[in-house]
C-alpha cells in the first residue's frame, strides 16, 4: 500500500458515485470542489481509488487520503474516516489501512500479548479475568470479593465498567481498599494479579487518576472509550509516567458498530482503533452472548488485534458478555490462548471462591489441549 | 416526574418483556439479578414504569433509574441511558428527562440564549455565522478571510471541524493569526464578532487549549463531542478560567443518531446531552443539504434545546451543512429567530465580502419580519 491512508465504505443506494464522490470531500475540505484551488483538489481531497458493485447491491468505495490531513493527531483520524460521513445513511465504514508513517504517530500498546505474558508469567496459557460487581456494593465488599479472585489466582480483576462515583462506593475509597486486597492477596500467594480500576471518570480527572491509581497499588485500568473517546484512552496508555497495561470496553461503541448498513465495521473498532489508541486487552461480547455479535464479526477483531501493523504490538482479545464457566474451553478453542477470558456474573452462581478456582484450572489446564 | 432519571426506549423484536427487563439489568448492575441482594434489586436496579405496544409493532419501554446510579457525573449518565445497551439491536432510546437533583450537578450553558445576545449586542435577530475553510489554506489565508468576513459584521466565525494540527495551518499560529486578524476587524468596525477556534485536538490538550485560545483572543470555541467525549465539552465549558461561550459540532454522533430501529434520538444528542455539556450553540445539519435530518427532527432539537431543564439555560441551535443564502429567510422562519445560521461554502461562490455582507443583511432584516 502506498503512503496514504486507505479507507473502504460499502455504500448502499442509488447513486454510488455521488455519494463517494460527496465523501471524499466531506471527510476533507468539506467546501464546494470546483472553488478550492487546484492544489488542494489534487492533494488535500480524497481520492476514490476503486468502486466496486457487489451482486448484493452495495458497492464497496475504495478511498484513500493524503496521511498530512490527519496531522499525526488520533482525534483528527477518527474524523477523517467518519466524522460527518456518520450522518448518511446507507454508509458503513468497512476497512481501514493506515500507513507505517502515521501509525509512528501513536506509541500503541506499551504491553501488548507478549509483555503481558512476562508481567504476569504466563508464557502460553489465556489470561483468567473477571468484574468487580455489582453496583451498590461497599468498597470493603468489593475488597472481600477482589481477595477471594485474586488468592484462587486470577490475573486480572476489573472494576464493573459501571462503578464510577456512586454513593455507595466512591472512587477513591473503592481503589484504594480493592487495591490493597488484591496486594494482601499477591503477597499470601506470591501471585501477580492485577486490579484495574475503571477510569471511568469526568475528562479533567482521568490522567491524574491514573497515576493515583497505580499509587494505590492498581497494576492495570479499565478505560470506556466510547465514553471518553479514544483518545483519552491513547493519552492514558502513552503516559510514560503511569505505564500500565490499559483496557479498553465497549461501552456506548455499540452505536459505531451494530447498526445495519452503517456505522464502522466491528475489526476496525475493536481491531484497530483500540490498539492504535494503546489499549493491550480489547474487551468486546462475544458471539452467543447477551449481545449480537457473530462468530465472523468477532474473529474479524481477532485477527486484526493480533496481525502486522506498523510498530504495533498484537493485543489481548477479550470476549465477554454473559460468559460463563462451561463455555470457557469453547473460547479458548475459538480464539486460541492470546486470549483474556472474562467471566463476570456467572461466577458468583453458588460458591465465589470454587467457582473462581474453577476457572482457573479450566484456563491452565487448556494449555496443553 | 418523581426525582429519577427517566428514559424510554423503543423496542423492535418479538421478546419486548424480556428486552426490558435485560436492559433495566444490564444498564445497572450488569449482574445476574437474582444473585443481587435485595436492596440493589429493589433500589440500583432501573424499575420498568410501563411498556406500550404500538400498532407498528415495535414498544416504547418506559424504565427509571435511581439517580444515585449516576453519581453526578455526566460519563457515568451516558454509561447508565446507553452504554452497553448501544450492543443491542433494534433498541433506541426515545426520551430522557432528568431531574432537577441530576441536572444542578451540572453548570450547563454559561451563555446561552440571552447570554450570547448581550455579548453580541443582538437583542432579537439570528446570529450570522460561518466556517473558515477549506482544509490546506494557509494561516494567512484563513485571517485574510475571517478578516472580510468580520468586517462584514458577522457575530461568529469558526474553524472547519476538520482543523486540526495539519502542516498547512497548526493549531497555535492559525489561531493566533485568526484571532489577530478578527480583532483588528472588530477594532476599526467596533464590533464584537467571535472568533471560534476549534479544540479537535489530543484529550491532553484540550484544557489548557481553550485558556491559550482566549488569551490567543478568540472569543468561543469548537467542541466535536462525538470524538473527544461531552465530557471534555462539559469541563471546557464548566471551567471559569475559560468562561468563553461554547459551541458543540456533530461529527461522529451520526452513529448515535442516523441508524433505524437503533441509537438516540436527534433530540437527546443535540437537545439534551449537548446542554447539559454545556453548549451555548448546538450545530446540527439542516434538513434538505446533505445529510438526513428530516424537519421534525430538527424541531425537536430545537424545542428541546429552548425547553424548561432545571436550572439550564437555553441554548441556541445552528442548522448547518450545505446552507445557503437562498435559505436563509425559509430557516429563520422554520427556527425563529433564536437561531445562530451557520453558512459555509456557499459564501465563498462569487465574491466572500460581497456575500458576507448580503448574509448579514439577510438576517438583520430578518428582526421584523
Amino acid at each position: 500500500m502506498s503512503d496514504r491512508i486507505h479507507a473502504t465504505y460499502r455504500v448502499w443506494g442509488d447513486d454510488i458515485a455521488g455519494v463517494a464522490e460527496a465523501i471524499r470531500v466531506e471527510q476533507t475540505i468539506e467546501f464546494p470542489f470546483d472553488l478550492a484551488e487546484k492544489w488542494i483538489q489534487d492533494e488535500v481531497v480524497g481520492w476514490i481509488e476503486s468502486i466496486t458493485p457487489s451482486p448484493e447491491g452495495y458497492s464497496d468505495v475504495h478511498i484513500s487520503y493524503d496521511t498530512r490531513t490527519v496531522g499525526g493527531e488520533l482525534t483528527q483520524l477518527l474524523n477523517v474516516l467518519w466524522g460527518n460521513t456518520s450522518m448518511l445513511p446507507g454508509v458503513r465504514l468497512i476497512d481501514v489501512v493506515l500507513p507505517d508513517s502515521l501509525l509512528a504517530s501513536f506509541k500503541g500498546p506499551r504491553f501488548g500479548i507478549e509483555g503481558m505474558r512476562n508481567m504476569l508469567n504466563a508464557p502460553e496459557r489465556g489470561l483468567v479475568g473477571t468484574a468487580l460487581k455489582p453496583m451498590g456494593s461497599s468498597p470493603k465488599q468489593l475488597a472481600e470479593m477482589a481477595y477471594t479472585i485474586a488468592s484462587a489466582g486470577f490475573d486480572t480483576i476489573k472494576d464493573d465498567h459501571s462503578l464510577a462515583n456512586q454513593p455507595w462506593a466512591k472512587w477513591h475509597e473503592r481503589v484504594d481498599a480493592i487495591a490493597t486486597a488484591v496486594r494482601e492477596a499477591n503477597e499470601k500467594h506470591g501471585t501477580r494479579c492485577l486490579y484495574a480500576p475503571s477510569l471511568h471518570l469526568p475528562a479533567d480527572e482521568i490522567q491524574d487518576a491514573a497515576k493515583e491509581a497505580k499509587r494505590l497499588g492498581a497494576g492495570s485500568v479499565l478505560i470506556l472509550p466510547g465514553i471518553c473517546g479514544f483518545d483519552a484512552l491513547r493519552m492514558v496508555a502513552e503516559d510514560d509516567d503511569f505505564a500500565l497495561p490499559v483496557m479498553g470496553h465497549p461501552s456506548l461503541l455499540g452505536s459505531f458498530v451494530t447498526p445495519n448498513q452503517h456505522g464502522l465495521a466491528h475489526h476496525v473498532v475493536f481491531g484497530i482503533l483500540m490498539r492504535i489508541a494503546g489499549a493491550d486487552i480489547s474487551i468486546f461480547p462475544n458471539f452467543g452472548g447477551r449481545f449480537s455479535f457473530t462468530p465472523d464479526e468477532c474473529m474479524d477483531i481477532t485477527k486484526t488485534a493480533r496481525a502486522p501493523m506498523g510498530q504495533m504490538k498484537p493485543v489481548w482479545v477479550s470476549p465477554a458478555g454473559g460468559m460463563t464457566l462451561e463455555r470457557i474451553d469453547e473460547m479458548l478453542d475459538f480464539y486460541g490462548n492470546d486470549t483474556a477470558a472474562l467471566v463476570g456474573g456467572a461466577l458468583h452462581r453458588g460458591d465465589l471462591a470454587e467457582n473462581s478456582k474453577n476457572m482457573v484450572e479450566i484456563i491452565h489446564r487448556h494449555v496443553g489441549g
